[in-house]
């Protein structure tokens, strides 16, 4: 590669902002693309374009001004980018945003390659939702099939009244369905990193562990063990394959009775990979840069016994006015985000140590040196 | 501390470019002032303002935008800076920046603290260097009080001839002045950094070798062990404090028969520094703006057995178009700078291994991987 490529980012939240500088410090020049100039990741590039994520035109003409493009989010307007004629710099690419953006379609990608799911039916009208729950039964999830996150557009279903209230309240409303899942006991979640370049490299970090509140993501630690994970990454990667996907892959996964079943995909760096910045020579958003600019890819070599992360979530109390003395040993990763809300995702720190519980234990100690 | 903390970095070399993506991830806001708006550290953050260094009013301006103003070079014009009214929001503090660019003032420090260092004697007649002759014999080394780096304004004189040579060609030329310095022989060239803020809270980086090609920085390897570090840390804690010195030192030294004697300071980061970014879970970078917001300093802790840094210096042969495959668990750290001259640092790569030696193995192995 030569230095100065120009890497256009959809989006300007803390993903955008952490490729960014690892684009600066690969010699890769990055320029955002979103809609306000104080947004994180705009912080930290001269190359700002100011624009909505669902402007033709403005999306067209920053397409020109670059040499490739990568998003931080899946949930774009698929159909805006396909026709974009310069859409071939864009990686991953439309095709697969659209695959993942649709749990619909998500859960066929899945099922096509044998990657272990939970059990699901598509829904789309009412007779589609009461047939889900004969043949699931209780619980079952129902999920928005697009445009949930954290918790958003995912509802539980324990009975029939839960059933009743949600086919009143949520399912008449929606035009764009849902998939019915069947509700899989888990032990733990769990979470791996993948990348994939042109070439059919795969590379993938190791399988951790991560713990929600309020359905979104508090901490990360690993690496975590389990016997089938060797035999479960050799068939995900054919999946990677089958889909020619390339960058960075994020996989929810869950740790149950039958082993490991995959929660949901992101077609992107994801919260659960932020401790490879301080864990691993070459971290996430290195490794998505080199996926996408087809540079070799190598099984990061792992540089401490254990790692952990720990999200620093906005606040419920007041006065939400962010201040700390920086902890000791603790790697800070702020976003500098003009505003903090309770749950909002405003930085993360993490932390190496000689296992995962005990670098957990230091960032959880350190995490109460920061009000939030 | 509280995040959006403008710290303003006079300077938009590489070093800004390094201190500014620290002071992102630290929640603090870098404002870069230089004179050039693609500078290095430009590139790296939407708060640019261009200026001249030595136009007082524009300083002035920038010190009123900022909360705090650090620099990436000593070479500052001190009576200016001196002269601005919120003089105090710059660390370290311009008294200091004084007394480390002028090399006589740096020998009376480091004199007064008691730190060995070549004999010397002040020059500024040319009786003077004729005397400095008879008392520290050949070989010895004239050196220009103010503005040399990496080789320039330092002679060596080994004979008479040269020491006319000297007189003619240089000595009559500059009213600057010189120190005299004895030769002493080495066996290698050592670096450590240190930090201490306003608490008086001093840690240092360990001691690491650093090889020079042309006389400029060409590797870093470590830690290095020798028995009398310990000791000579003590006694330049003792310096710091006594200086009262506020953020980050590079010291270069040399081992030699007699001991670890100090060949010059640095007010700053220092590229014999560059390797903490990988091999420390604070860098100096970060370690730099900790000490200068005064947030509590502690020793950082050594996260491998061995790490070296190897600097890109552009090539002497055409075509001079810089091109490379990344070379697998090296973290490639470049500048961005928009020409590729003979010597200059480009970039530099680290890589952390088992050893000193491996990890330098390593990183020269990769380091071909690069057209420069």
């Amino acid at each position: 590669m030569k230095p100065g490529i120009r890497l256009g980012i959809l989006g300007g939240g803390q993903l955008a902002r952490m490729l960014a500088i690892s684009a600066h410090q690969m010699g890769v020049s990055p320029w955002i693309f979103s809609n306000n100039k104080n947004d994180p990741a705009q912080q930290v590039t001269a190359n700002s374009v100011i624009g909505a994520l669902d402007d033709k035109k403005a999306l067209k003409n920053f397409f020109n001004q670059v040499d490739l493009v990568t998003f931080e989010s899946e949930f774009l307007n698929v159909e805006l980018l396909k026709n974009i004629d310069s859409k071939k710099k864009l990686s991953p690419s439309p095709e697969i945003m659209g695959i993942v953006q649709d749990r619909r379609t998500q859960k066929e990608l899945l099922d096509s390659a044998k990657i272990p799911t939970a059990p699901w039916l598509s829904v789309t009208t009412l007779k589609d939702a009461l047939y889900a729950q004969t043949h699931l039964g209780f619980p079952l999830v129902f999920k928005k099939r697009r445009f949930g996150y954290d918790g958003y557009g995912t509802f539980i279903v324990k009975t029939k009244k839960d059933l009743q209230s949600f086919i009143d309240n949520e399912f008449n409303n929606k035009g764009d369905g849902f998939i019915a899942e069947k509700w899989i006991p888990f032990k733990r979640e769990l979470a791996c990193i993948f990348a994939r370049n042109g070439k059919n490299e795969v590379v993938h970090y190791p399988l951790v562990e991560s713990f929600q509140k309020n359905a979104r993501c508090f901490w990360v630690k690993g690496p975590i063990n389990h016997k089938s994970f060797n035999k479960w990454t050799t068939t995900f990667k054919k999946l990677l394959k089958k889909a020619n996907y390339v960058g960075v892959m994020g996989v929810e996964l869950f740790e149950t009775d039958k082993g490991l079943i995959v929660n949901e995909l992101a077609p992107r760096v994801h919260n659960s990979g932020h401790y490879t910045q301080d864990a691993f020579a070459v971290n996430q958003f290195d490794l998505h840069i080199k996926a996408i600019l087809d540079q070799p890819l190598t099984l990061p070599k792992q540089s401490y016994p254990g790692f952990a992360m720990v999200n620093l979530l906005g606040d419920e109390k007041l006065p939400r006015d962010p201040q700390w003395t920086i902890p000791k040993e603790v790697k800070l990763h702020w976003y500098g985000k003009s505003e903090n809300r309770p749950g909002r995702k405003m930085g993360h720190i993490n932390v190496v140590s000689a296992s995962a519980n005990e670098a957990l234990k230091l960032a959880l100690s350190a995490h109460k040196r920061f009000q939030l």
